[in-house]
């Protein structure tokens, strides 16, 4: 329902900024990653997403699912599920930092992404040194791409 | 994006209303039938659809396929694949009745659905007689139910 505008970094370190923060586990494991079909578990909360291509600024609808169809569909679900505890870091500007911890198969890996309300201000925005390498729209550092082991 | 509603009926035999005009055939299989996510092929178009609960209006997402990720998510699908052509069939008032005849497990099937622009318009809708028998909203006459096979 709309368009996303976001951008990622990856932090070389657990940045010290989460502490305190309750983090969230998520599971989430992809149909189709052109276009992107994923499901996702975050809590006990249950959403079907689809993201049309871009990089910065794209597509995106997340659709409701209940527990039943979430189950349904992992079985269908390609490649490697992905797992994380995703805590949220709020920045100044009403901008929060989403930081994801990655366990299972990519344990040890650590993203953050921080979404906009407009490419100007995705351009303008400053990021702190913790947040590390940018990696947006660099192919294999996407959650579809570790999923299918590109990365 | 946005709600669909639409009323449906079930003609006892192929209306002459569709001779002369050309039929667009379709393939369709369903991922989940609640909520329904579905993928269709229709000519050359693909689409993969969300559609949450209820009867006459529900929520409805169109969400564009290509080729590839049609073809990779058809094994995906549950159940019985729905094959059908098409018939647009100009009514008056601006409304359309698409006319379906169905292939393959239920050859012989029609129905025939309108989508109307509000439920006022919905209501206030009086179907020609060759529509047939009503059956908006039954349980087991949704395309779903047929792909599971409990029609």
């Amino acid at each position: 329902m709309g368009v996303e505008i976001e951008r990622k970094w990856m932090p070389d370190k657990i940045p010290e900024e989460i502490n305190g923060i309750p983090g969230k586990d998520i599971i989430q494991g992809y149909l189709c990653t052109d276009p992107v079909v994923r499901i996702r578990k975050e809590g006990e909360k249950y959403t079907l997403t689809y993201k049309g291509s871009g990089t910065v600024a794209r597509e995106e609808y997340n659709l409701g699912l209940n527990e039943e169809a979430f189950m349904h569909l992992l079985p269908k679900c390609d490649g490697i599920l992905i797992e994380k505890t995703r805590y949220r870091v709020g920045l100044s500007d009403d901008l929060t930092a989403e930081v994801d911890l990655f366990h299972g198969t990519y344990e040890g890996r650590i993203y953050v992404e921080v979404e906009f309300r407009s490419e100007e201000e995705a351009n303008a925005f400053c990021p702190p040194v913790w947040f590390g390498m940018e990696v947006t729209g660099l192919k294999g550092y996407s959650n579809a791409a570790l999923s299918e082991g590109r990365s």
